[in-house]
Parts: structure tokens; C-alpha cells; sequence
């Protein structure tokens, strides 16, 4: 997982001056989470290790923004899964990561949220090591984070939320994930659903069924830390509804302590302006 | 929760000038993510807040190296939690941030990890609510990101972790947290206990008793993406062991998924020096 010696110069840097000739580099493979989406919610070291990049492979959910901060000769490959174009199957971008890193390429797997909260980067991670690549992760705030931030509503707190579960909606096969519904319906504890905006319905009438009040506070917050983001405030019985709203990706999050979450506002986001920040070679 | 304009100048860079005399600014603040340790793992947003401070209000946990990225003029309060020492009770927090902001300052109330995730960040918030003061919320990387992401351990991964769930180890009062260990018990999950060293053997314990195989692979990793970061590969059976080896901070993840944890390396960490971050005003 981690290397003695940096080694993840870019080749482009990489001079090469008497007898070093034929020498080859080592690459390696960087699973990169890039945030929720606002570029200031990069951490300083996926910005790093960004600007090492040979190669950026990206998620459809990773913007122009924060692609543009990749040095402009590194390739970019998207590997966005969409319904209506042709995407890569897990396996081929798992072979693709390899194969660059073994030609002596620096790969950044750039993922939105965190590689290792359902981004599938231990299926990635697992193929590195498999073929003896190296393999480094750095982490990313998940978009749970930043939408329970900029709701103001937290998603542990004391008194209402004792815990908090990340799950996700996306159904493997059929029309309704296969999760725990006995224990996602206790109280004093939150629940977030990842992708869960098309099986909302089938959710919301499980944990019903399993005992959750349909009163419970429920969010549902698109395109969390975006410029376009937007949250709609309501109960665990009205999931469904809310859900019909919304057109981008977006996290269902439900639990006592979203009484606490506050709606969209018209205003613009605080803005920090100062100090700008500048990269230096 | 948000502003229409920017009002998070420094007063040190406030000029008045003709008849703005007697203008009283207005103060904000902002409760602030640190992250786990690793000062690259701050977000640029963290950063720039920290860097807008006319006060920073912050944990014991959060490093000098951190702390220094504020302007050296900021006046730095700890409200350090330590046992053997005076430390601030949650009320006397929240009355000191509100205080601070209606004397027109810029308060940063900077915590390890997330504001959200076991921080009490929802009660300073519900504070500044009551006292008409604006407040804002910065997501960071939760320690459990950094620990997974070193470890190369996913917190969700296909076939042996549909779910992730944060808990406290952190007893209220009596020795043992009051925790749902039914649903805890479920395999399939990762179960990431945060401050749960000195009440490990208990959680242990229950979760063997609720059902949860003493064999499930445990993770403890202390002071998590520090230059001291330690891991510990250990099973659930054999946590109580394993945490009588830790003195800091440390995290508690049991689940299927961390059979693919690493344990600490002798080498040191992968480091990323190119290319300098500057701050530019």
C-alpha cells in the first residue's frame, strides 16, 4: 500500500540524463475520492495527487472543475456509468487501471464522494494487488457529509441519533434493495440512502412496515454541495413524493435529527474568497 | 445558515474609512472539519476558513500543524476534553461561540473529523439558532475514511459489507453504550465504533452475544492517518487484547470487509510533495 520512496513523479518531469537510460518507472494506481462536488470540499491531498496524474480515469459525477486541476497533458478517460450510453462493466476499468500502471503511468481513479462508500474501490484495490500494482487511496468527504452540513442538520446528535448507517438504494437485481429493514426501522439513529431515488417508494414503505414512524424527518438533498444543489424537507411517509422532484443524483437521509434541516434558501452559498489558493511547482 | 453577501472578512482587514465610522460588523461562525489529523486532509474549504479566523475554538485532537494555517493574529482558545485537566462543559462551549460572534467576530470552531459525526456540532448549532447568530457547517474526512483508506480496507464492499454504521463507544454513564447489538450483530456490515478503547471488552462482548461471530475480522487503528498511525489486525473475539496495546485515539471498524486490511508498514507513508500549496492573499 505504500511505497518507501515517492515515487509518483510524472513521467513528463521524469529527465532522464546519462546512464539512467532504459530505466524504467514504476507506476501506480491512486483511488481518489473528489468530494461531493464543490471543488473546496477536495482535501488538500487528492489535489496532490491529482496533480501527479499520467492518467485521470473519472466517474460522470466528477466535474470539469475539478478535472481541469489534472495537469492538462494528462489523459482522461470517462468511465461514467449512465443507462442510456455505453459504460465500462467493473472488470474492464479494473484492467484498465492495471494495465496503465504497469506501463509506468501514475493512475488517479477519480471518484465522486469517498472511494470506499459505495464508490466500489475495494473491487479496485483488490485487483492491484492481485496483479502487484501499487495501489494508494486517499479519502474524500462523502457526499452524506456535506449535505447533513449544509442542511444544518446533523447526523449524529445526542438525544436523536445515536448512530448513523450508510446503505445504499441501488438494487442489485429487481426493484428493491435487500437490506435490514428491521434494524434501519429503530429509532435515535439516521439512515442514509445512497442512489436511492428510484427505489424511494419500495424504502419508505419497508422501514413503515418494519416499525419506523412515517413521521420520522426525512431530507432529500440533490446535488449536495453543488451550486445547483437543493434539499426538500419531509417525512419518511412522504419519501415517495419528494422524491418525484428530483431530476440529478441525490441522497435520501432520514432520522429524528433532521427535524433540524433547514430548506433551500434563494440566497447564494457563503462564499470564502480570501485567501485564494495557488499552486506551485 | 447562509449569507447573501460575504461577511467573513477579518476585522484586522477592515478599513473603515469616512462615514462608515460606528458600523458594527456582523460575526459568524463556522463550525469547521478538521479532518482526521493529516493536515493534507483538510479541505481547501477548511482551510480557507481557518484562514478568515479572528478566533479559533478547538479540540485537543486537532494538531499544531493545523492550528498554525490560521493567521497568527487569531486568538486560539482549546476546549481540550482531558480528564486530568479543567476542561469547558458543552454549554460553557456554545455560550463562548455565540459570545465571540455577537462581538462581531469570526469564530472557526474547529473539531477533528466532521462537525457532524460524533462532534456535537447539532448542539453549537442549535445554540447559534437560538441566539440569532449565523452559523455555518464545514464537512470533513471522519476519521473512519482515513482509517479505511490507509488500511486498504473498504467500509462498503460488494459481497461482504452492504452497510456501514457509526457508533460511540462513548459510555453517557455506567461502563457500557447503549447500543442496538441486534442490529450491530448482522453480518454483511462494517460497524465502525469511534472512542471505544476503554470499553471494547463490553461492545465485544455484546456483539458475540447478539450473534456476531467472534471470527468477524477487527480493525483498530490509532491516531488514523497521523505520522503515528498504528493498525492492529485483530477478529472481534480478540479486540479486547488488541485495544490494551493503544494509548491515543483510536477507532474500533468489525466487519467482514477488513480481512483486506494491511497492518502497519514500516515504511513510511507514501508522501506527495509536488506540488506546493501557497496561500496567496
Amino acid at each position: 500500500m505504500r511505497n518507501r520512496k515517492p515515487k509518483n513523479e510524472p513521467a513528463r518531469r521524469l529527465v532522464v540524463l546519462g546512464g539512467a537510460r532504459g530505466e524504467r518507472r514504476e507506476g501506480a494506481v491512486w483511488l481518489v475520492g473528489a468530494g461531493p462536488g464543490d471543488p473546496d470540499l477536495l482535501t488538500i491531498k487528492a489535489l496532490k495527487a491529482l496533480q501527479g496524474a499520467d492518467v485521470v480515469v473519472h466517474d460522470g459525477l466528477v466535474s470539469d472543475e475539478i478535472l481541469d486541476l489534472a495537469p492538462a497533458a494528462a489523459r482522461r478517460i470517462s468511465v461514467a456509468k449512465r443507462k442510456s450510453r455505453h459504460s465500462y462493466a467493473q472488470v474492464e476499468i479494473n484492467r484498465m487501471l492495471v494495465a496503465f500502471a504497469q506501463e509506468g503511468l501514475n493512475v488517479v481513479r477519480l471518484k465522486g464522494g469517498d472511494p470506499f462508500i459505495f464508490g466500489r474501490g475495494g473491487e479496485e484495490l483488490e485487483a492491484c494487488r492481485e496483479a502487484g500494482v501499487d495501489c494508494h487511496v486517499v479519502p474524500g468527504v462523502t457526499a452524506a457529509l456535506a449535505a447533513g452540513a449544509n442542511a444544518g442538520a446533523p447526523l449524529t446528535h445526542r438525544g436523536s441519533a445515536q448512530a448513523v448507517t450508510f446503505v445504499t438504494g441501488h438494487a442489485a437485481s429487481g426493484s428493491e434493495p435487500d437490506l435490514d429493514w428491521e434494524s434501519l426501522a429503530k429509532a435515535n439513529q439516521t439512515v442514509v440512502i445512497y442512489m436511492g431515488v428510484s427505489t424511494a417508494a419500495g424504502i419508505a414503505g419497508r422501514l413503515i412496515g418494519a416499525g419506523r414512524a412515517g413521521s420520522t424527518p426525512a431530507l432529500v438533498v440533490e446535488n449536495a454541495s453543488r451550486a445547483d444543489e437543493r434539499r426538500v424537507l419531509t417525512t419518511l411517509a412522504g419519501l415517495p413524493a419528494a422524491t418525484e422532484q428530483v431530476a440529478g443524483p441525490a441522497l435520501l437521509i432520514v432520522g429524528e435529527a433532521m427535524a433540524l434541516a433547514l430548506p433551500t434558501e434563494e440566497a447564494a452559498p457563503a462564499v470564502l474568497t480570501e485567501p485564494k489558493l495557488e499552486l506551485r511547482r
